[in-house]
């Protein structure tokens, strides 16, 4: 059992077990998650990390976070040096899903992979996603951060050859069913080959861009 | 209560209600229909009309019947001469659309407007649509037939500022959800003012094309 | 490219996407659309603005905006003169409902359209309905705005040849399910050509109606 | 315990539980059970009793069975006299509803209790409804058979005071939901006091119309 | 038109529509309502009026209301006599069924009918029902209050010949899903004949009862 | 990583996973399991196994075989000596449960234990359980086998303290949702303690009950 | 009569019903409950009691009873003796099942039962699982608390022929569908006969464990 | 817009969009589009083709489609040469699973990727997946092809860097609710950066593999 543990233990070191999911915990948990981080190598990431919560724990660790309120995020530790070479664009259908997107540009930016920002090209104005498509096109990896019908996946699907990941986000109401529709309509894209992570996940959806990018091609 | 009553009956000239759904009634029934045409003008619309059962009345009316297999129509009784200009554009994304496509275009041609159909225009291939972009934009009004995840619905709706009416369709599997994802996307739709009817209902799309052509602006 | 993109600016002109929709944005991200508005024009509706939002705002821009603390919209910069003649009517089974009929009202105001509102025409009690039927078919536009098993879509779709667009609310408890049985009653309606939008949906009827009101017959 | 057994023994005198639910049942089983008939008072109902079905039993029990295809109901023995006066109507929206109106006539019938039946009365020509208004309002109990939206429901019962029993019908496709949409739209009635059961379940309505009819006032 | 306007005013005086539905109103439109009472009779019967909102109108008509806070109801104006023989059984599962009990009994008194509540006597400790069930078959209309299973509908239905009405209680968490798994079992019990309303609608069974007790067996 | 191997080997010999579940595989796949049947003790379990399969299968097999037609199971192999004493009640609420309860009856038997059957107790008529309360409380694990509204679970979750494991049925039409509603009405029990298993499971149920009369208390 | 009322009270005795769920219940009727404890055994278990609540009764009741705010529960009366030897394992998949967990051990140890926690040990990192095998074995009954995809049942029920026990939680957000995403993937686990209590009910898993242990083997 | 055709035209001959969907095309509609093979580089890939519709267009071009009934593809043209190296893992949970993993392996071969499969390796048995864990390992493209509870995924996501795709497939009945269990598991999972496709869309992650593996890292 022992060749199994150590292995396991060599892909702990990937990071990915590293986050710190913030929302079902509260202010003194995490803090005694965080004050275990030297023998974690110094870092977490910290993610669904509310204000308030931030505010409870800042008296102790303020100054060793990199909090951004939008996508609740935190960097706990020492910033990683980004490569240069910006790899995943992330673009967004509207203001709604920019939390969503950050949460992964932050993820991205904690394991040292830069990234793009495309935002508000719904594609009920198409000329603004086809103004960008160049630059778009670019990056191997494409997120695409959209609720509601999720339309921009299947479009951005046919316009490219590389990767897409679609990450529905809850943004709408009605028909839109928190964040369901635009999930099942990424599902069943007619675009072949979308990839599909959990509502609102934009942390999945950069673990995945990771996953990826650390592949031998 | 007269005044009503008559009112009532001048709008059931509309024909609205004349179409005969096929789909829970046996031969017997649709035949037992069929022979009171006199007292209905002699014209009858038929939706959801299998080839079965269409033979199985065809010996007693198959001459008096136009029927077309692939959308499940038959037109009982004289053809009304068609408006030589088309007003109504007639989308569908895929192949797997057609049967509902012609179930509106037979409706609108029963009522005497003519359309225009657009076939195998979905959005994983943008450029099938920007080419034909102009024609589909001299309609006033645009029927949008697609299922999975109708991205169709909102591009369009986007690149015009026509009447959009869409039509889910029970395309696909899985997350396509039988026409469901089709229907909530397209009422959760980005574009403003879109307009929805129920899965695969071709007939009633066509009947609010009716409605809209119909007034004084 | 070129062609297109001047197209699609012209659309842009029709002024559908000059709406802002307040719920996913804060006061702050409100106010930096706001001061772009010498660019656009001069003017923006603004939907989903809660009181709230609206006081945290109003020492900018209070003076500058006609606010309904009812239906939540803001009308920014001048008023369009109204068209005399109401085009549109406007109804609603229940007080429940008024919000989002006013949202609806609010957004046909903005585009200088008159409507007329017909407020509690439940079919509990049909003779509320049937004593301004006449008044309600002058309209080339029925909206029927209604919650819980929306039966006055049915109703209204079989007493008038006009175009009726249906807007479920989520009026009710239990089954009514947030307003989904008043959006597939709707869809399901045993009047043909009846047109449905999203739930709570008053801007996108208003949208809907403004595209139907556009086209030349 | 014996007070408890001897009373329950009284109300399955009732008759209630005497109907033979064909669906999960086998002709053998059906078989099996009928000739218990003796210890049972020598009748029996049998509801969902398919045409295959009723061939298979009908060589041993065909001339014991008064058997309605239409409906899939059986009465297997002596026909019981029924009390004149017609207690209760039975409403169908549309054609397709007929099956379950009638597996309800049936089972009135069958315990001697008539009713009138008033086909076609949708609400979309909501003239059928109100000529026949009168002569349904002469009886205590209405059973409302209607699928799709189930409009018929609500517009009934504002214009009875009498005991309203809708009974959804799986009718329709796409929203229509194999019969939900009509179940939550009559549960989520606008008219007050409406009484549900079961989709498509004809026989529960009549059972529950005979407890009704039962009861002293 | 006539004929129809007045039986339908007939019909008003019944009294069902004097019901104010206080959960989508706030207390400025509640109190317009009430100030209209001397044209309806003087009186009212408000449901789902929170106590914050009877505090707020408690100045005005704070001595002309007889409030419930447990059900939420108020009786706005004169008491009415209260025929003594109680005529329908109230039966609760368990504890958190009670406010949606005491709305059924409170519309029920309203309107001058008395009844019988009987308590926490869900299934899982049988001998509680048992003991009460001669004193509780002597009612003609029998309301089962019951959220999670309603097991104890099925079970009432099956000891009694009378009129059983469910009414389903969001009560319960998970699986119990709001009331919709009482809601579905009730209507699929194995008890034939079983009324249902919607979930936690004491009103709907009061008025349903109301119905029954009306009509001349 | 041997000791696991070896552990999970020991509890492979069990005897779960050697059930050959039919419903996705053809007769060819099922004869390719079969011919194995020396390497894995010359026994085998077969769930799902239609008369067609069996058929299919028998010329090869039949004789090696111990069919059940109303289950869909069959034995392949030595039948194992039953231990006398039933340690298992099965309960069914009707007849259509029988082939689930077969399903369980025949599992337990498979592995040696013997069970005693309850048929068609459902609690519409309560006399039928509580005359047969006492022969069912000897058994340590009592399975209930229902489907509709599962009130039989609750009940008998609350006569008995020993094990319930509730075996939903896929029994019933519209709000029995193909079982779900038996289901969730389960899981939701006002009884503490019931445990449940998938929709139709008799195989789970019986290895459920297995892995109980294997501890040692 | 007597004698089933009898055998229901000795029922009583075994504990289950003492349990006082206090979700909906305010402070004061609590309170009019623990007043009776004396008629009772002088012992209750308090579940799904808030802090806020606890606070309101806690100047009245504070110093009689044992609260716990993880799981909020309350232990009114004299404790237990406790057996020694740990019989029942608490494995929960993440730090947010901890509170349903402990819900379980509390109503164990309040019926006199220990139990051993082992948290943490979701799939995603299987050496945890695997390093604590043994020692989880060791258990008879084995209760799995797990969220979102609850593959821990699964894998555990694969490496145990112990009785393992599912409560799936409503922890996780999008798919994970507050809950029901564990609840189904429990009950269609791919390891034969998991045993399912409803979302997040603690209690219930430990119930169903008492039922188990009670037993003769 | 010359510019953008061009570009699109050239991701056409990625080969993405040469799949011919079959399950909605009549033999006709299929042959049809066989026809215009020269005009599309001779090859199509056809999915979901059932034997009866292979049979229907053999005589014509069935020597020139390499068919395989399992998954229900066929090749049609020449066949390309593979790249030797196995870059993509195929995972399946059970026997029930391989058509679907077959699709994605036929997928995959087609446009001239290997593939290797491991079937059975259910999480129920893990040390099945233990002991090939090294042989997975070396793909860095893993496909996990898993229904009802889809464990496997998210053990196999926590025991690998590499990409893993998830395909949760219809196989199960009851809870696994036709694959969507599998699905909404597979999106919830606790292993971080699964990516998912539609159920039983092997074809779909075959197409992801393929954009991938396409990328230069």
């Amino acid at each position: 059992m022992n060749e199994i543990t150590l292995d396991l233990q060599r892909e702990a070191r990937l990071g990915f077990d590293e986050a710190i999911f913030c929302d079902g915990k509260n202010p003194a948990q995490i803090a005694a998650i965080l004050v275990q981080a030297p023998q974690h190598g110094g870092r977490f990431l910290l993610t669904r990390l509310s204000p308030e919560k931030f505010d409870a724990i800042s008296r102790q660790f303020g100054d060793q976070i990199d909090y951004d309120p939008v996508s609740g995020t935190g960097i706990f530790g020492a910033a990683k040096p980004l490569i240069k070479e910006s790899r995943v664009a992330l673009l967004t259908a509207g203001t709604s899903d920019v939390p969503v997107a950050r949460e992964a540009l932050r993820t991205l930016n904690y394991y040292g992979v830069a990234a793009t920002t495309f935002n508000d090209i719904g594609v009920a104005g198409l000329w603004r996603l086809t103004e960008k498509l160049d630059a778009i096109r670019e990056h191997p990896v494409i997120i695409v951060v959209a609720g509601m019908d999720a339309a921009l996946v299947s479009v951005m699907g046919g316009l490219t050859p590389g990767v897409v990941i679609a990450v529905p986000t809850s943004v709408g109401y009605g028909a839109a069913r928190a964040g369901e529709t635009a999930l099942h309509a990424s599902l069943a894209s007619c675009a072949p080959g979308m990839l599909v992570v959990n509502i609102d996940n934009g942390f999945g959806a950069a673990c995945a861009a990771l996953r990826i990018l650390n592949i031998k091609n």
